[in-house]
């Protein structure tokens, strides 16, 4: 080999490494609120099991023949999961094992721990924390989009541009946000425009004198372009609490996740750099209401905003580096269930048609306020849930007695006057917070499925973090939450 | 730079490279049974709730001034969670996304799925796979190690060594066991030494014919060194099942998992190589128990275990691969309850000092012989659970009024006649096939935690792979069980 070979060699070595060694230019962080491990894992499991083909279904409790050769061919993996790199994330705060979204995404923006309900802000509220957002913006110039399903002051993305003691503080929260200079917002109204009290100005009026341009519709969203600089875009066909609708009731015309994910990179695109937070909020909201069906649905709003995402990597496949994970486990949600053994039947979760939010909303605040009878309701619920009272004892769908007698009793509490405050263990245990008789509905639907869920809040369970692209391999291992932001501080050499 | 200068340099980077994809001589392979993230992490966080030493516990539901600056310093990182490199593995198999012991203790040992109960066979039941312990032992010469704490005949270490098209057939798996050749099993006695039938001969007879030297005392295990070349190692102080007692029970005197592996070493360590599985059985069946309590000690059992591992590797830096997984989740463990929101309490599991299945044996036969009071079963219960009734509402121990309902039922149960098969659908969620009282006992005190359990069964969450050492790299990524044999098999460059 003579010397100009080896100096080829080396040179080939030391462009390999300059490349592996290099800062990604745009970064994706999607961030599925509440999604761990069980989560994603039912939501392919579900698109597995309805893709099975054969006659008989493979089940554990058949016998050999009854199988009659059937074989499970798995779940249909999420595209998340091909990446190529994975680690696991712990996500207790500076209060609880099982934290909530303010202190966990301080700890993804920030590298800091805090208590439950904070935000960016150290244990006694005083001191506060930049995020990798702020960093990035400030030093590098990159530009900034945040994303949500829920609104655009909710805990998740507000953790990335906001600095309060408490999470409630939503009035707050917004002026931080128009004071941000982050270059693209979007998804659900602001929570508390107007703040708690009088006298205070908008926050939609303080966004446009901060230079932020508003769009409510799709139509005025649609026009949205770079030239705009900064911008604020408001799902225009809001759901419960002024969010984007479940992606189960959303109709197929209504702008998705990913459709705003599409936007945002049109409005921050540069040659510089950007940084793009997407959470998929309501996958936490549904984890909490124990609704298995609207769970799976919104995991697959998020999949298809993490494909935008791929898509543009195909692009820049030397720039961009795409993670995906969540803040914390919500729900306690298990593919298995006591009653069920080792079978499970996900393909009934097809049968739900609505969430529980539309289906309080649209049917039993109808329920109440006519005093409509069980059977009548028990009409909707098997057109909407699949859920029957029916002699043919061998469909799964059909209710047994103690099952039509748990909806009997949730539905009588559920017209009754009923104060939370005053239920028994028993009844904090079996209907939580919700409406009982929604959630005695998913509950069952749940269990005939094979699925449970063991809590109303969130859990311990560490979350995952799939990496793909530029830097994507220091995200292997298992680490602390905090490690997530000091990983990209590194790649990103913010300080 | 010189010529010279740049041959050193590129000598040097092509020993790197050599070493990066050296095939490992010694394999640690680690299957903590029904051990998933929920397992493990409850470990971790059991471990570093025992360690807060805070006046006051830092919790969601007590205000700012409550918490009196209190901080939780979070879990206490089990060994194996600092290896370098984590992947996820999906546990499925031919019939069940809530898959049993044998088949998935196939797909890793040998890298096809099959349906639960089989080992290592085709669904028809007729097509043999060829182990990963036994390409090793043939092609390579390696010498091969078995350890568990259950049975050394039941599905998991049998699936490196038998293929049967039942998990069930355990004397033919015995007898595979003796014919396998393998250089080391440590131990649970064998189930059905003689057979089902008559005319058997006995599996310990046919392994000391087959050169098996077998030892069933510790004085006598002490002994065993290299030069015995064939041993099998039955622990002295068999617990229920024949089994090694739980971690909870273990007398300080008594051999612990470290100590077959420690043995193992001394036995299979060879220049050529070897390959030991060591599997932790007794999480799952203390999982099946929905017992946290056992489930915490025995993966911490586990852990010293590894660090025998871990210690080994430190002497063989560029030999050794180990790999901590599991095979399936079991339980639905969630680290969060619905009747205690965020709040966890996990170092009340500390209350336990006894396994579900020696309280079984040892305390609720006797109830049910003796037809012993309620209230004097629950003076044991106080004792050995610390679950008490008391007039201190305060501490978190005491019975609520529902609680003991819920222990007077299951007790008036289980001193009774009762028939599993007769249960009502409530009755299945609520004991299993455990036994009512001791199964409640356990319930309360999991959720007293913040801990709880969604089934009696196997779940389909995913299982982690954690991996340290030589080819650990390719254990990063979220890949099909059976992945774990290919990167194993494709390391070790074995067809």
């Amino acid at each position: 080999m003579n010397t100009r070979k080896i100096f080829f060699v080396l040179l080939c070595l030391l462009i390999s490494l300059s490349l592996v060694a290099k800062s990604p230019k745009y970064i994706f962080l999607f961030i599925g609120d509440g999604m761990s491990y069980p989560q994603f894992q039912t939501a392919a499991d579900y698109l597995g099991a309805l893709e099975d083909n054969d006659d008989e279904q493979a089940l554990p409790s058949k016998s050999f023949s009854q199988r009659k050769g059937a074989v499970l061919d798995g779940p249909k993996k999420l595209n998340f999961m091909n990446f190529d790199f994975v680690g696991s994330a712990v996500t207790y705060d500076s209060c609880s094992f099982a934290p909530d979204s303010a202190s966990t995404a301080t700890s993804i923006a920030s590298g800091k721990k805090t208590y439950s309900g904070m935000l960016n802000m150290d244990e006694t509220g005083k001191v506060p924390y930049e995020t990798i957002a702020e960093k990035l913006h400030k030093q590098k110039n990159y530009k900034i989009g945040i994303v949500t399903s829920v609104n655009i002051n909710h805990a998740t993305p507000a953790a990335f541009y906001a600095h309060q003691s408490s999470r409630s503080n939503y009035y707050n929260i917004g002026v931080e946000l128009t004071q941000s200079g982050f270059e693209y917002f979007a998804g659900g109204a602001f929570i508390k425009p107007e703040g708690y009290g009088k006298g205070k100005e908008n926050l939609y009026q303080l966004a446009e004198k901060a230079g932020y341009k508003i769009a409510k519709t799709q139509k005025e969203a649609k026009k949205i372009t770079a030239f705009d600089k900064k911008v604020i875009l408001i799902d225009e066909h809001l759901a419960d609490s002024n969010t984007l609708a479940y992606n189960i009731d959303r109709k197929k015309n209504y702008w998705s996740l990913a459709d705003y994910v599409k936007k945002g990179i049109d409005v921050i695109y540069n040659k510089t750099g950007f940084f793009m937070m997407c959470e998929a909020g309501k996958i936490d909201w549904a984890c909490h209401a124990n609704d298995a069906g609207s769970i799976v649905h919104d995991v697959l709003a998020l999949t298809d905003a993490v494909q935008v995402a791929i898509d543009f990597a195909e692009k820049h496949p030397t720039d961009t580096l795409i993670l995906v994970t969540g803040d914390h486990e919500t729900g306690g949600l298990s593919i298995g269930f006591a009653g069920t053994n080792y079978d499970t039947y996900l393909d009934t979760l097809a049968n739900q048609k609505i969430s529980y939010a539309k289906f309080d909303e649209e049917y039993v605040a109808n329920y109440k306020k006519n005093n409509v009878s069980f059977e009548n309701a028990m009409k909707d619920v098997e057109t909407l849930f699949g859920l029957k009272i029916s002699d043919d004892k061998k469909d799964r769908l059909t209710l047994t007695e103690y099952e039509i007698q748990r909806l009997k009793n949730a539905y009588e509490l559920a017209l009754s006057k009923y104060n939370i405050s005053k239920y028994s263990q028993e009844q904090q245990v079996l209907y939580g917070t919700y409406n009982p008789f929604s959630v005695t509905i998913t509950h069952i639907l749940n269990n005939k499925a094979g699925l449970n869920f063991g809590s109303y809040s969130h859990s311990g369970l560490p979350v995952a973090v799939f990496a793909k692209g530029v830097g994507a391999k220091d995200f292997s291992g298992y680490y602390d939450n905090t490690e997530i932001f000091k990983k990209l501080a590194s790649l990103l050499m913010v300080k």
